[in-house]
C-alpha cells in the first residue's frame, strides 16, 4: 500500500482531542450528555469547523445540518473520499460513540496538512446530524436523510417530546445551511470507524475490527390473546396468554438458533397484569436478524407458523406483526481489502465481523461505496457514561482507516 | 330436617333489597362503586342497620366497623349463629359480590321476624369491613381482624393510596364502634352465601355449590437474572433472563398440571425493557394453589428444583420467593351435611365444591365452624359491573342456607 512516508497521524493527539471535546456537555459520571440540535451541540459543531478549517478544510452545511469538511484534492475529476461519524450523544453517553469517528477523521485531515500532502482526491470530513435518535426518533436522520431514505421534509418536521422541530430547533441553533443534502450521494467512498458496543473484540484481545457488512433486521410486535381467569380457576379451561407467549417465545429462540439468526424478546407486557389473573393478553417485542436476508425471511415464516400451531393447540391467537424490516447490507469490498492490507501492514491484530446495529455507514451504503471499522470498548458497554476505550484502541483504528483513505484518495505526485 | 312450615324466606323480596342497595353508588355501567369507608358505604351500613332493626335485630358495632345485628333467641347459654359477607365494592365492581350474602341474611332475619318464630339460639347478620381489599389492603381485614389474623392497630393503622387512615376515616363515616371485634370468636356457626366469581356452576347448569374447604396458596415472586446484551449479539453467548423466565414458565405449568394444581404467571417485567437489548433482568409473580397443602409444598421443591436446573444450564441465577401462604381450610363438616340435607330436601340442583379465592368464611373458618354456599355468576365475571346472577339462583342459595340456619339454630316449642 502506497502511504506518504511522512503522514503520521498522531493517536496522542486524537486521544486529547477527544479529551477536549468530552468536556462539551461533560456530565458528572464522566460521560456525556451532548444532544442533538441543542446549544453543546452547536458548540462541538463550532469547534469542529475551527479545527478542521484549520487543518485547510472548507465547510459546506446542509439543509439537514450535516456538516461536510472538505480539503480539496489535485484531480477535479476525483469525488471525495468522506471520513464521518456524529459528534451528537445519548443523554447519558459516553465520550467515545461517535466521536471517535469524527475526530479520527478530524486527526487524518491534520496529518495531511502537517505533511504537507496533495491527496488526488478531496478528502471530506463529515459530521452527521442526530444519529442518536434519543431527542428526536429516528436515529441516523441525517445521514438517512442525505441518501434517500427519509424525505428531508419529514426530517424537518420531526419534533422532540417537547414539541420542538426538528428545523426549528436547526435554525435556533445556527446550524441549518443551504446544500443539498443529497449531494453526499456523489461521494466516491465513506469510511466510518466507531465503537464496537459489543464485547467480542475485547474478548478476543483484538485491536480492530473490521467490517464486511450489516444484518439484515426484521423487527416484529407479538399478541396472544387467550382469556382473563381468576388464578383459582381450574387449568383444564384455561386460554393463559402468558403461558402461550412463553411457548412461543421459546420456539422463537429454537427457530432462531437452528437458523443461525439472533433473536430478542425485550419487552413485553401482560393484561391485566394482575398477580391472581390469567393473562387474557400479552404483547412482546421481537427483534431478529440474520447475515442472510433470505433466511430471516424464513424465520419469520417459521414463527408465523409456529405461532399458529401453538395458538390452535391453545385456543389462543398469536399475532405476529411486522415492526421494522432493515435488510442486509455489504460494505464494499474493495475498501474491505484496504482496510484488511492496511492492518496486515500495520501489524494489527483485527477481525472481520458484520454490524448488528445500524449506524450512519449503514445507510451511506446504500448509494455510496462505503466501510466501517471498529474500535473495541470495554464490556461492550456504549449509550452509557461508563463507556470506555483504551488510547491504544483508538490509535489502531486511526492509523489503518487513515492509510486505507489515503490509499483511497491517492497521493498526488507533485 | 326440621323447618318451621311458616318460615318463607322470599325471593322476590331478596332481589326487590338487591336491586335497592345497587342504587347506592350505582355507576353509569350498571354496576356499583361502593368502597370501604366512603359516605356511600356509611349510606348502605344505615339502610342495613334500619331494615334489620325493622325486623327485630339490634346493632353491636365493633371497633373495625364490623356490624353484627343480632336477633335474641330463647336459650341464653346458647352462642350466636350468624349469616354474614360484606356491603362494599370493588371501584367498577357489580351489583352481587358480597351484598348478596349480607341481604340473604337480612331476608332471613325478615322471614323469621314475619313468622313470629323464635329460634333457640340468637341468629346474627354480619356486615364485614373492607372485604374487597381495593382502597385499603390487604382485602378481608373486618373478618381477619375479627378472627385474630391482622392485630387490631394495624388494620386501624392501614392507609389508602391518598394517605388516609382505616380508623380515621372508619370514624369520619361515623362507624367506628366499641365492641371488641375479638368476640366474634365465639360464634356457634358462621353462614356466606356468595357468587361464585367463577364459571364452573353456570357450566354445568347448577343452581347451587356447597363449598367443603378453600385451597392452600402459595404465592411466589421469581427473580431471574443473566446479563445484559445487544440484540445483534451472538446468541451462543447470552445469559438471556426472558429466555430462561419462558422456560422456567412452562415448567411451573407442566408441575401444576402433574400435581393437580393450579399456577398462574399474572405479572412480568422485564430489564431495562427496550426492542433491541437482551433483558439482564425479568421478576414475575406466581400464584399457586391445591386442595391439598402438602402436595403444594411439594410443587414449591419441585419448581425450586426446576429453577435450580434451568439456571445451571443457561447461565442464569432464577430465585424462587416466598410471598405468601395460606393453608388450606376445610369447613365444619356437620355443617356442609346440613347444606346438603337442606339442598336435596329442595330439590337444588348443587355440587360440592371447593373455593379458590379468599373469603371472610375462610377467616371465620379458622376460629368459628363456618360454611360457604356459592351463587352461580353468569360468565364467572365478576369485580365487573356486568357482573350478573339470575333471581333463581340468588333464591335457590337463600332457601338452603335459610334452612340449614335455622336448623342450626333451632326453633324454640313454645
Amino acid at each position: 500500500m502506497s502511504v506518504a512516508s511522512n503522514f503520521r497521524p498522531s493517536g496522542a493527539r486524537l486521544w486529547d482531542s477527544l479529551m477536549e471535546f468530552s468536556r462539551i456537555g461533560a456530565t458528572a459520571k464522566g460521560g456525556n450528555n451532548r444532544q442533538t440540535l441543542t446549544e453543546l451541540d452547536g458548540e462541538a459543531r463550532a469547534l469542529l469547523q475551527r479545527q478542521a478549517e484549520a487543518a485547510g478544510a472548507l465547510l459546506s452545511l446542509d439543509r439537514l445540518g450535516n456538516m461536510a469538511l472538505t480539503r480539496p484534492g489535485r484531480d477535479p475529476s476525483r469525488r471525495p473520499v468522506a471520513i464521518g461519524s456524529h459528534l451528537d450523544t445519548q443523554p447519558t453517553g459516553g465520550k467515545f460513540d461517535g466521536v471517535l469517528g469524527v475526530l479520527a477523521g478530524l486527526e487524518i485531515l491534520r496529518a495531511l496538512d502537517e505533511a504537507g500532502i496533495e491527496t488526488e482526491a478531496p478528502v471530506m470530513l463529515i459530521n452527521w446530524t442526530n444519529e442518536e435518535g434519543a431527542r428526536f426518533s429516528p436515529p441516523m436522520m441525517g445521514s438517512g436523510g442525505a441518501m434517500g431514505i427519509f424525505p428531508e421534509p419529514e426530517v424537518l418536521a420531526k419534533t422532540d417530546s417537547a414539541g420542538a422541530a426538528f428545523g426549528a430547533e436547526l435554525a435556533r441553533i445556527g446550524w441549518a445551511g443551504s446544500a443539498d443534502p443529497a449531494a453526499l450521494q456523489g461521494l466516491e467512498a465513506y469510511f466510518e470507524l466507531h465503537i464496537e458496543q459489543g464485547p467480542v473484540l475485547e474478548r478476543l484481545g483484538l485491536d480492530l475490527g473490521i467490517v464486511t457488512h450489516a444484518l439484515a433486521q426484521h423487527w416484529f410486535e407479538v399478541v396472544v390473546t387467550g382469556e382473563e381467569a381468576h388464578g383459582g380457576s381450574s387449568m383444564a379451561g384455561r386460554r393463559d396468554a402468558m403461558m402461550g407467549a412463553a411457548e412461543m417465545m421459546l420456539a422463537i429462540e429454537a427457530a432462531a438458533l437452528a437458523a443461525g439468526a439472533r433473536a430478542t424478546v425485550g419487552r413485553a407486557t401482560l393484561h391485566p397484569d394482575s398477580r391472581n389473573v390469567v393473562p387474557g393478553r400479552v404483547w412482546f417485542s421481537l427483534d431478529t436478524r440474520h447475515d442472510d436476508e433470505h433466511k430471516l425471511a424464513a424465520l419469520a415464516a417459521t414463527l408465523r407458523a409456529e405461532a399458529a400451531s401453538i395458538g390452535a393447540r391453545r385456543g389462543l391467537s398469536i399475532a405476529v406483526e411486522d415492526f421494522w424490516i432493515s435488510p442486509a447490507t455489504l460494505f464494499a469490498t474493495p475498501l474491505v481489502t484496504r482496510l484488511r492490507e492496511a492492518a496486515v501492514a500495520r501489524g494489527i491484530a483485527f477481525q472481520e465481523m458484520p454490524t448488528a446495529i445500524g449506524h450512519d455507514a449503514v445507510y451511506c451504503a446504500r448509494r455510496v461505496p462505503s466501510v466501517m471499522l471498529f474500535c473495541p470498548c470495554h464490556g461492550g458497554i456504549s449509550h452509557n457514561e461508563a463507556e470506555s476505550i483504551t488510547p491504544a484502541w483508538a490509535e489502531a483504528g486511526l492509523l489503518v482507516m487513515a492509510d486505507a483513505v489515503l490509499a483511497t484518495a491517492g497521493v498526488a505526485r507533485g
